[in-house]
């Protein structure tokens, strides 16, 4: 095999597929890129066996070849070598050069064949929408999620529903809900799929973002691919049926307040310094005519701060946790929040008009 | 006690002074912020009893007083507080409240007679030099003292030595020796003595860097003591002897080459792809007329390249650790670097011709 790279080019797809590689894994072929170039383009394929990401490179092939290469050395050799032609050739006993300038290095490889590719993925369900859709509906939920670690591993992963033309997304943790609901561009077929959060938390930092871009989305019983620009990306999906979000969701108040977002968020920060990851203690919100009081007492000290807020309904004492609280704030784009309460023992939801995001908070005991 | 402060003013200040508060500690007192406002300005100070920090800081001092507030706590609160004005009061009890704004927090001190300040510095022998002279010194030779647990406490500070209207900074720590020379703008009084890497350390982060910034620096048997801007630093000295480094020093050589420091830095931090840091295999030069190969060969792979150089003398080859040309190459900020050199055996010096640096490095066995 032998292939002329560019070297920012080669550098880019490396750094996408880098993405699916195994921080830790016995088996050394999954620490591999598998670099394909069989066909009349270069294919970069990396595979952790539950995450899966292929990208196109442009290349000029002088020889048709494949080889698995490790993914750290191959990746750090090329990001030090000067921007330049990069030149990669292997031979019969599967030694890689790689040749840039007067740079010349010699690696070890692993026959292309012993690399397993992509999952085969029938594209008959999918959907379509933007990058910048995608990318925000997966950073506006994945802060919910329960830890990787997990018992509960329907809780590690974010549903995905398709219906009536909306692309619903939602995740929960056994203390808050966040769900975001997006409008397709067509009307889809009905689907409910729950997507590994390792898997979006991954997608979103390869995604370009852009709003003329798409993403399109192809469903099968096991697993979902997500091919965009040069790029392709399956995972395994997760077994098992997802919460009954709608019946934890509730349009009934007692008090609806309206604060400025940044305010009330610099605020909970603040009150934030006073308390220990460990010792859980609550920020108490007295909501009266007008304002807030926001208050905090721990071993540390204490902290109080009035903001303004417009307050329709009741009176209402409650206590959160702060850390709850700011991280659904920091994904909240609007100036002006609107936050409804029954009492304070149920939850309270922060959602707009417009209906496109709902984020539950249970609130705990002062 | 109670002062205003504008809150950058207070939390700049605060900055400073933190440098020398100790990460762990048995003794809580020494986790505290001293606040002086007795006087008719307000004084910082911290101090780990190696090192004190003391710095002053623009405020309007309603009532006088003192006290020594948790370092950690207080610089966060401050931190979060908006841009705006700042009021600090003490209570009889030592509750300290600090009020920005509508926010309002409650911690407590301890009395500020506990605080032990800095120690008393006579003034008499003394040098000054610019900021922006005292950090490039400090940079170009920290890198090479030995670390702080090392047995040799001499190597893990720095020589300063005035001669001759010349300051001389020197490290070394057994494998390399890195010697700084600056001209003074007087001729000052012959001295010698050996400054804690820690202390010139957190000093470099707080000078200003100006060329026309000054400092002055004052010397005792025991103490070394900066002052600039509103700040005193006042720290320790290493007791001991240092090493006689013009010994290790030579002029004699039978190569010296001259190459292009970032064609030779890039070629050797490619280099190090290929080491680990356990296995130290050196990286070996082969120096011949009108170029220099650069060679590593590991359990991972192997590199080559060739760099451009102007040669004098005999061919050589000769084999370095990798890291310790690096961190040397990284602070010397000339184009092109001249490089000496006597045999396989013997060290190798980086030099320039007004003789203000000077690096020696020791060869490894190939």
């Amino acid at each position: 095999m032998k292939i002329i790279f560019d070297k920012s080019d080669l550098m880019n797809s490396i750094n996408i597929v880098l993405k699916a590689v195994p921080s830790k894994t016995t088996m050394s072929i999954l620490e591999c890129i598998h670099i394909d170039a069989y066909g009349d383009e270069v294919k970069l394929t990396a595979n952790d066996m539950e995450l899966g990401i292929e990208t196109k490179v442009k290349a000029e092939i002088i020889e048709k070849g494949s080889i698995a290469i490790d993914a750290k050395f191959f990746s750090e050799i090329i990001r030090k070598l000067p921007d330049s032609e990069v030149i990669i050739e292997t031979d019969s006993s599967l030694q890689m050069s790689i040749t840039c300038e007067h740079s010349h290095f010699k690696i070890s490889g692993k026959p292309g064949e012993d690399f397993s590719g992509l999952p085969d993925v029938s594209k008959d369900k999918f959907i379509y929408l933007s990058q910048y859709g995608l990318r925000e509906v997966i950073r506006q939920t994945i802060f919910s999620i329960a830890p990787p670690d997990s018992s509960n591993k329907v809780m590690t992963g974010i549903l995905f529903e398709i219906k009536d033309g909306n692309l619903k997304v939602c995740s929960l943790d056994g203390h808050r809900v966040s769900l975001r609901k997006l409008v397709l561009k067509e009307s889809f077929d009905y689907l409910k799929v729950i997507v590994p959060g390792k898997t979006l938390n991954e997608i979103s930092k390869i995604l370009n973002g852009n709003v003329e871009d798409e993403v399109r989305i192809f469903f099968t019983e096991n697993h979902i691919l997500f091919e965009f620009d040069d790029t392709v990306v399956v995972s395994r999906l997760i077994e098992g049926s997802y919460f009954d979000v709608e019946r934890m969701l509730s349009n009934d108040y007692e008090t609806k307040i309206k604060v400025n977002k940044k305010d009330f968020a610099d605020c909970i920060d603040r009150a934030t310094l006073l308390v220990k990851e460990s010792d859980r203690k609550p920020i108490v919100f007295s909501i009266t005519d007008g304002s807030i009081e926001l208050k905090i007492v721990s071993a540390i000290g204490s902290m109080d701060e009035n903001i303004e807020a417009e307050k329709e309904g009741k009176d209402l004492m409650i206590g959160f946790n702060p850390k709850f609280l700011l991280d659904t704030l920091k994904v909240i784009d609007d100036e002006f929040i609107s936050i409804y309460f029954l009492n304070s023992k149920a939850p309270m939801y922060m959602k707009n008009d417009e209906d496109t995001y709902n984020y539950l908070i249970l609130p705990v005991a002062m």
